[in-house]
């Protein structure tokens, strides 16, 4: 058990999402509740900040502040893609992690992320238990992905899902407007592995002519002469196609589509993948099919999209984020937060724990059951899955301009105590 | 004047915009409310619906369908890009609009669109009065690109104006939180020839740290030294670089930068018009800066993004089609309403009369003093123009699944009464 009055320490991993701040604060705001953790200091720009000793004080951030991440987008203590390192250095990453934490008296170790930083959690979790260190290193689920296992689903889904099928509905409105001129719009969505955001669009489709018409998924198998034969059986149908692809699409042998592996020579596509997916499609279908595309190509703006973002995820992020520190202070250790789907009609979700090492090691992929048969758009059972997860609208604050007000942190820098490092 | 019990037709053209249904809901209703007009016919697919006598009335819709408009985005009965052919047919499209028209006793031609729409509503009225045809054309400003000439701004301006600046800051968060790894980003956003859209993103920069850093539109002369200069410069002072740019960029001359037109030679960029112009900054800046970058290109979702909409202008949009109908009744004709901002400090808008002729000819780029001396950014006097239309959020109806309910007309359609044409 940890010590009392020692610190903790918060940091955010990957790729941002519209309510990994709601996480952090309800970290810091379950921490400051307790007389067991003292300062809960904040890694800037995730596990690079505790490499470098780049740490602030979350405790000393005003409190309005803090209470105004959980409509804040991305990650306001800042993330990054690092790979901690343990073998090609003299003095490996994750000793050097123990290192700054027992500088600091850290005690507690929350990580939010996704698999690799539940991988990380998990071995300076053991590097510490080997040192007789003590600590306790609790993950929290992170990613928009939604692919994490042992959990219903990620804080995050829930907000790019309702943007994405938000878009496709409008957008499918702008495409439904115009069909006399462009009759196909695809739309690019974020999910190179695994389909759920792309899923999600379909959500919007409420009657067989709404957008969107087409769903391609990494885990259906795809090939560009099913590609053209759907798009001209729902133009004939309906005299416009609207397609939403996620960026990562895959052969029936689970390769990587791109235009030399199809049939389509390298002189017409050689060097379609500049553009992205959406721009290969676009080429394909006009040429392959004759009909006029355009697309549209999300991006970064899917994750980061707090205008339009879930409460329900919302509040089970800062949920996430509270009964991890719970969690801590009641003695577990080695941990992820889990949201648990509750059995009955209404739609209630709790959390639960799973193995840090067993999240690190999983992958949820979207399951055969939530792919039509002809595996270009959603059924039934996949509606049911993610229609809970997008309800309700997270308040945000507008200031006088007409614009969202986002909070950045003080950040309070924390002397350094030990040697530069990287 | 036209005749007592006369009909009036209504047409959208062109692009979408998240408002101009709500102009279209302006006419109608007004137009219920007087005695003078029958019935007002819904022209689908805008002037192709009239061409091909495909009508439908729009008096017959349900009220609350009607009143929904001003909460759904794009084109509700349908629009396109068609230019109207007057020589190269035995018949003229001209001649073949007023046959319909008369057809349909119609005597109110309401004409939402841009200068190309103006152009048609001219002709159309010109011929109508060789023919001693008793017709009123009335045109209504609409266009995203805020172009039009004798109006203070358009209608569907202000609501991609905040969406667009709402992006910035938002993607600007994502860009600020994992500058570690994506330390550019760039946001491609429409407006080929004039920059009015790249422009409003900058309302979202309160401070200098704040996205988006640089703005280029297609006013500025644009150069690839010049990209590479100011991005090193943002770069060196913030850590992390986020750039809007219209999807037209000209050189000195006014000349459409391409890869080929730099001299960045055709080996390293000459495919590289295919992902459009962020995909060519990515790549530039990638090889000429050393820095890391990725791009969204907001596409369509940008013009039908009614559930982040301006409710002035929703309320501007809805105006001008009331207007139209109102100066129609008083006697107005070969007008298009335009916008007048009143003097003050207070924002108030009020409507005004340009001929439809000069409104054709007219383009409303960009002003110099609204682009910063450099080239890359808007000034205080551009965030004084475009600040008040973006104000206050347009309410939309929100369905028990979480998403954005959008009508669709029933569209009963008129017995055609003339041979086919096209």
């Amino acid at each position: 058990m940890a010590k009392a009055t020692a610190n903790a320490i918060v940091a955010q991993s990957g790729g941002p999402t519209s309510v990994i701040n709601s996480s952090v604060c309800g970290v810091i705001q379950e921490a400051k509740r307790s007389k067991k953790i003292g300062r809960v200091l904040a890694a800037h720009d995730g596990i690079m900040g505790v490499l470098k000793e780049e740490l602030f004080d979350g405790t000393a951030e005003k409190a309005a502040t803090i209470e105004a991440l959980k409509r804040t987008p991305a990650a306001a203590m800042g993330s990054c893609r690092y790979k901690l390192k343990s073998l090609d250095q003299a003095k490996s990453d994750f000793e050097r992690v123990l290192d700054v934490f027992k500088a600091h008296e850290i005690r507690y170790f929350f990580y939010a992320g996704g698999n690799d930083s539940m991988d990380t959690a998990d071995k300076v979790n053991k590097l510490a238990a080997q040192q007789g260190y003590e600590l306790v290193c609790i993950g929290i689920p992170k990613t928009i992905d939604n692919d994490l296992a042992y959990t219903d689903h990620c804080p995050g889904f829930g907000s790019v899902a309702k943007y994405v099928a938000t878009c496709a509905m409008e957008a499918g409105k702008d495409n439904e407007a115009l069909s006399t001129f462009d009759m196909c719009s695809i739309v690019e969505v974020m999910g190179r592995n695994a389909g759920w955001i792309a899923a999600a669009s379909g959500l919007a489709a409420r009657e067989p002519q709404d957008a969107p018409h087409l769903i391609y998924m990494p885990e259906a198998a795809f090939s560009f002469e099913k590609l053209i034969s759907d798009v001209k059986e729902v133009y004939k149908e309906f005299g416009r196609v609207f397609i939403i692809v996620g960026e990562g699409l895959k052969d029936k042998n689970g390769n990587y589509i791109t235009a030399e592996s199809t049939g389509f020579g390298k002189d017409s596509f050689g060097h379609l993948q500049l553009g992205g997916v959406a721009d290969m499609l676009k080429v394909v279908i006009e040429k392959e099919a004759g009909i006029k595309a355009r697309w549209n190509k999300l991006g970064t703006q899917q994750r980061s999209a707090m205008h339009f973002a879930s409460l329900t995820d919302v509040n089970e992020a800062y949920m996430c984020g509270k009964e991890a520190v719970r969690a801590a202070l009641s003695g577990v250790n080695g941990k992820m937060i889990t949201l648990v789907r509750e059995q009955g009609e209404k739609y209630k979700c709790t959390t639960g724990l799973a193995e840090l090492k067993d999240v690190a090691n999983g992958e949820k992929k979207v399951p055969k059951e939530y792919i039509n048969e002809k595996g270009n758009h959603i059924t039934e059972a996949c509606r049911k899955y993610i229609g809970p997860l997008i309800k309700n609208e997270a308040p945000i604050t507008i200031g006088k301009d007409g614009l969202p007000v986002y909070v950045r942190l003080e950040k309070k820098w924390v002397d350094k105590k030990l040697p530069k490092y990287l």
